[in-house]
């Protein structure tokens, strides 16, 4: 079977086979893939056969498929099949994908879902949806093995053997004493190289890495990568186990945070779904409260061009050089801004090295800035033969501007951060807008100086 | 134990014991750490009391710190030990550990290493030197539970009890014939939910999700992260069993590449150390090539700015708008840029959505341009009251200039990946660089018809 990293299977034959009705056999294929790859098969089909397919599946499956599919084929689902067989959908999904379904879908279809859950799940379900977004509480799930100080490992893998369809991961078990408080963890692994008559109590790790419901999923996500956990265990404020994050959750945590990342660094408000599945609408109500701020902020730099309109009636060619000093001055300060911004988000960069981080920037900006005016020296020199003073002007404001470029790029975002407010958004275009102010001045008061005009 | 997401011991206690050396204590608490933890300690202490510090731990959790100290503490250590101690090190780590050690230190010390190093353990280490960087090859494993088809489930538990100290993980066993070739996985779940006279072959699962050690690891780690696997097994051209690779190295691959993107998309080569560990030349030098070829390029608009010095000359006024227009231009594409960009790395976008993607984006770009014009329109209007028409060519210029910086943005990208080229490279520079000359060409030539100037 070749794995190209996206398609396992042959989805155009599969295709085929509903197309051609040919169910008994579509069913045999079906049930040999993983859940991941039949919802994706089911999700480019039609309605009424998308019921079809998912009605063919067995229970277990189906429940697994289920959990994989985006919200308009759950809704659709939800809507076509028995109150018995919904009810069954929702009583075998972990805690943590219900609570997504119960989140996502629309009203109309909720009320439905919980008229067909038990009691205890729907509780459980309202507990969890508490939980603020993008906290520990909001990612974990409820299923997990809980053991006892005093048991055997044999008692140990009897419990496991029983408990172990029902939870999301078996291969951390938590210890906990009668008030549901925890005590250690103990791994699969730990049991395993261990006699059947030992407790786990003594056996048991003691020192616990573990979050509060109320921990931002970041950090979390941050302490697992860190640690190379499988799954981390969540207390509530009197430090009960109330459930654990798993590290396929985490990996998902890690995509979402770094996609919201790039999207405040290009000036947009983060999005919530999937691009192609975002309304142009939505789209537009990201984009436009950053632009609006920092189109407004550059006629600033428009004000300065004004204030030295004398300058350029005098020599129009200086115009020309705009452009690219503004480009490279920005560009300058977003490649700092950007490593420090990557930095401080994966844990490498802190406020505290801030001296270290100027004084590295500066010395890279006097490289960078020297390379940049002798190449550009060169270029002016060939082109502009002559106006050497003007060549001049142009390649000290370039070597000034990357310098000064630099500094700022990697000072205000660890200045956001000591403020509390997120690096990300002295990105690229913020950097730019207050570069570009800089440069021009920079420029035109060196062109006054030396080509001796007055302004 | 309040856990901050960042440490979970008291390092200053911890570094003060050491100061003023009562070892005896100082072993107490540390034993009792995680050797991430205790990695992260030893970084803080000087060359002296690292070897004395590293010395005192318990050989197998030695070895577990050693693998997480930087290059140049390892580095350091082994020139102050013992050879019997540097053996015992290097065989008790992970292969896939020992050969990021023989990558990274410097040569005399590799020689060192290899001197010290069973034969059988050397030749795998070369074995995986081998394989290219970033290919599944290089991150995987040796070290995995091998399972055969006519074992039993009490045989396999046996033989994992036996050998799970050695392996990395044991969560997922791999069932291969006499030939090494894969025939299928059980996992230990599996395992605990059968009854032990039960035979492997019968309850492994034969639909493996496997990768070639030629594969890059982007691709691996999205697979994983598609099918939220633990672990994944690496096969070679033949088909044959060589290694695994597990979560944690993933989640690895995951920021390293997510850091890789951010790096790109702001002009820079990546690089492949930690920001504070990147010495001044080498970011000079991931930063300059980039820098000069955007800047160079942005001479192209200084040229159209030459072209229409007329323009400026008759109304100077009109200069002063074009940092507005360059500006939001720039930041309208890097906007629709960054998101197809992340879109097509995180797997959501595909060369093939082209057209619904343009589609979005015009009308995006129309609901964006037609505010930003309205917000501006006014400004201009209270700002220079009287000149109608040159608000109106500001305005209409910075309509056209959105849609086209948004069309283009989108389309580059994806262009990008046709050409088999890396998207990220279509990032805000160079978009911004494109839509600079764009969007001075509209605005001056709106400006000679609306303003009946002649260029």
């Amino acid at each position: 079977m070749p794995n190209d990293g996206n398609e396992t299977f042959d989805m155009e034959h599969l295709l085929e086979l509903a197309k051609e009705k040919k169910y008994r056999l579509l069913k045999e294929e079906l049930v040999e893939l993983n859940e991941v790859d039949i919802a994706s098969f089911i999700e480019e089909l039609d309605s009424e056969r998308t019921v079809i397919v998912f009605r063919m599946l067995p229970k277990a499956l189906a429940t697994e498929v289920f959990a994989e599919l985006p919200v308009d084929k759950q809704s659709h689902i939800i809507n076509s099949i028995t109150d018995k067989e919904l009810s069954e959908i929702v009583e075998e999904l972990y805690v943590d994908d219900a609570v997504d379904l119960v989140e996502e879908l629309p009203a109309t279809v909720v009320r439905r879902v919980l008229q067909n859950t038990k009691p205890e799940t729907r509780k459980l379900i309202n507990q969890f949806l508490n939980y603020p977004e993008n906290t520990a509480g909001s990612i974990m799930t409820a299923e997990y093995i809980g053991l006892k100080k005093n048991m055997t490992v044999e008692q140990c893998f009897a419990y496991i053997r029983h408990h172990a369809v029902n939870s999301e991961t078996i291969y951390t078990c938590y210890v906990m004493d009668e008030k549901r408080m925890l005590d250690g963890v103990v791994t699969v692994k730990d049991l395993l190289l261990q006699p059947y008559e030992r407790q786990v109590g003594d056996i048991m790790d003691t020192h616990v890495i573990k979050a509060q419901t109320t921990d931002d999923q970041e950090q979390v996500a941050d302490t697992m990568n860190k640690y190379g956990l499988l799954s981390m265990p969540v207390v509530d404020s009197e430090d009960r186990l109330v459930g654990i994050i798993t590290v396929d959750d985490v990996m998902e945590v890690m995509e979402e945070e770094a996609t919201e990342d790039f999207e405040k660094m290009a000036a947009m408000l983060p999005s919530e779904k999937p691009y192609l599945k975002t309304g142009v609408f939505t789209l537009a109500k990201n984009r436009i409260p950053w632009l609006l701020i920092l189109m407004l902020s550059s006629t600033i730099t428009g004000g300065i061009l004004v204030k030295y309109e004398n300058a350029f009636a005098a020599i129009p060619l200086l115009v020309s050089f705009i452009p690219m000093l503004m480009d490279t001055g920005g560009n300058s300060g977003s490649q700092s801004s950007t490593m420090i911004i990557r930095g401080m988000a994966i844990g490498d960069v802190e406020p505290s090295d801030i001296l270290k981080v100027v004084w590295k920037e500066v010395r890279v900006g006097v490289i960078v800035g020297f390379v940049l005016a002798v190449v550009n020296f060169i270029r002016l020199m060939i082109q502009y033969p002559g106006n050497t003073m003007i060549c001049v002007t142009v390649v000290i404001s370039l070597f000034c501007t990357v310098i000064v470029a630099k500094t700022i790029g990697c000072t205000l975002p660890i200045g956001a951060k000591v403020l509390k407010l997120d690096p990300a958004i002295m990105a690229s275009p913020m950097i730019t807008t207050i570069v570009d102010a800089v440069s021009l001045m920079v420029y035109f008061n060196l062109a006054c100086h030396l080509l001796d005009m007055t302004v």
